[in-house]
This record gives C-alpha cells, structure tokens and sequence, in this order.
C-alpha cells in the first residue's frame, strides 16, 4: 500500500555495530524527489509477556534502566537471540526473570517501539496456567518481582513507577478484558 | 528507591551525534561489582496526540517508516524541538499533519518507548473540541490523513497497516473509555 509515500534508500553507511543495536545513517529519495538523511538503529525484536499470580495479581519486574537513569517496573521481557522464535523466548524470559513457568500460552499483539528511528518489534504473550519453576532463573539479572494489584499498578503508573509503553499497555489490556474474568 | 539495583557510570564514549538521535556507550557497574556495556540513545523525546472527528472516528496519519520499510498508520506525533514544552508541540504537530486545531487539551500518559536501549519519552495527549485550522500543513510532511471507526482501527490492527506501541495503545485507550460516551 501506500507506493506514494515511499522513501527510497540511495545509500547507506554504518556507523556502529553493537551488542545489542546496530546504527546506520540513510541517504534517502523523499516522494518528491528530493534527498534526506535517516538515521536507523536496527535491534534484534524483543518479547514482553503478561502473567497474573493465582490471586489475580499481575506479575512485574522492578529493573534498572541504564538509559532512563532509574528503576522501573515492567512486564517480563527480554530480546531476541539470533534465530529465537519469539515464544520460545517469551517462555525463557518469564523463567530467567520471575521463575515462573506458565502451561497456555497466546500472542497478543506485536508493535514497533519507536517507528521514527528503530525497527525494534516487541511480541507480547499472555502466559496462562502457571506453575513455579524457578530451575532457570538467570544470576545474572539484576531484576526483583513485584506482584501488583490493578489498583497498585495504577498508583505505580501516576508514581511513574511504571514507565514504559509495553507495561502500560498490558495495563490497559488488563482492564479491558478484566470482566471476561481475567 | 532501588538503589540496590542502580548501574553506576565508569566512562562513557560518545559514538555519533546525528539529528535527531546521538548513541553512546557506557562503561557500568553493576550491583555485584562487576563491570559491563550499555549502549544507549538519547532521543529529544516526542509527542502523540489522540483527537476524534465529529462522527466519532479516531485520526491518524499513514506514513512511511524507513525503519521499518513500510508504511503504517498512526496517531499524530511529532519529536520535541529543543526546549519546546510538550503541549505546544502536541498542537503543532496535530495541525501540521492533519490540518486540525483543538479548543481543549489534556495530558493522558508519559512513556518510555525503548527502557532497554533509549530514553525516547513520549506524552500523549487528547485533544477534544477540534475545528479546522489548515493553515499550518506542513508541505514537507509526507503523510496522509486517514480518520477510522473502531471496528476499521482492530482490523488495521489485524493486518498490521497499524503496528506501533502508542497506537495500539491509543485504541486501547478508546475501548476503556468509549462507555464514557467518548
């Protein structure tokens, strides 16, 4: 769709290969013909998941953002190894970071973070039916569960405790679908 | 609060500086002591805008994302200029892409788009009472005003012509309130 509005790569130079992102910087050939700059962070996908305790709460991970500068609390998520299928991911993720392993799994939705700049995707799973596993979570997280009431995690939201799209957004989800008796 | 979970700066080394976002990395320390990466973008933050038509359709903007190679559609946004206050650049940017004014404004959300990778912060605001201003399009802004119902809304959603975090969240956002008579 769309042939109209689209933006035409004349070159393209790397400026940074990381561990976990990529940059580049993008001559581009506008609709009307002219010539523009884009400037392009590609990341590897990433999975978020949203898990409710047996008493109905839903389960967060308190985790420092580096490029926040502070400590936010998110639904479990984590990026894609190379080659990882988004579920086998999730259900990685939601061990490593909570020790929980869940049964039921579905896919929710996919979204782009930050179309403007990045082609970083995120998958969001809902894990149903969970039972403790705790065989795998990683050491090396420095990630703490916090389990929150639909009330809390709106009072987290106004604190600004919860801070990110993806955490809101299951927040959202979660009062939309909540009289389905979730 | 957290400290126990804070990564403290060592060193940092800025990679590139561009437009519209500048990456570093950062040499950190963990809480255990030991030593790690973190790459990060700053990004002058952002904001989006959720505003109905008179019949009651959401608006959005089609556009073409070179991130992502394709175009979607999405709610009104815009980055902030420097030092520009939110607000003010939530009714440019409404005006710029969609030709519209609105007489009442309200603060919704503050997110974080990327936790992981940037500090890219974006306001939402809902934008009511709208009438056609037109005089401020921006000619240089390749996108394409396209106001749906609901019903279209989940279906783009299906077929991922919608496929961005504030977006879906937008539509959430609608769901939850629509009972309010919105």
């Amino acid at each position: 769709m769309n042939d109209h509005l689209k933006e035409t790569t004349i070159r393209t130079k790397s400026i940074f290969k990381g561990k976990i992102i990529d940059l580049e910087v993008q001559d581009v050939q506008l609709p009307n013909g002219e010539e523009s700059k884009r400037e392009i962070i590609h990341h590897p996908g990433a999975v978020a998941v949203i898990s409710f305790t047996n008493e109905g709460k839903l389960i967060l991970v308190k985790q420092y953002r580096k490029a926040l500068e502070k400590a936010i609390a998110e639904i479990p998520a984590g990026k894609l190894e190379s080659g990882e299928d988004p579920l086998e991911c999730a259900k990685r993720e939601l061990e490593e970071e909570t020790g929980v392993k869940a049964k039921n799994w579905s896919k929710l939705h996919s979204f782009y973070t930050s179309p403007g700049f990045a082609n970083e995707i995120v998958y969001v799973y809902l894990a149903e039916d969970l039972h403790t596993g705790n065989v795998n979570m990683d050491e090396d997280e420095f990630v703490e569960r916090v389990d929150v009431t639909l009330e809390e995690a709106n009072q987290m939201i106004l604190s600004e405790e919860i801070h990110d799209a993806k955490t809101i957004y299951a927040i959202q989800y979660w009062q939309l679908n909540q009289r389905q008796g979730m």
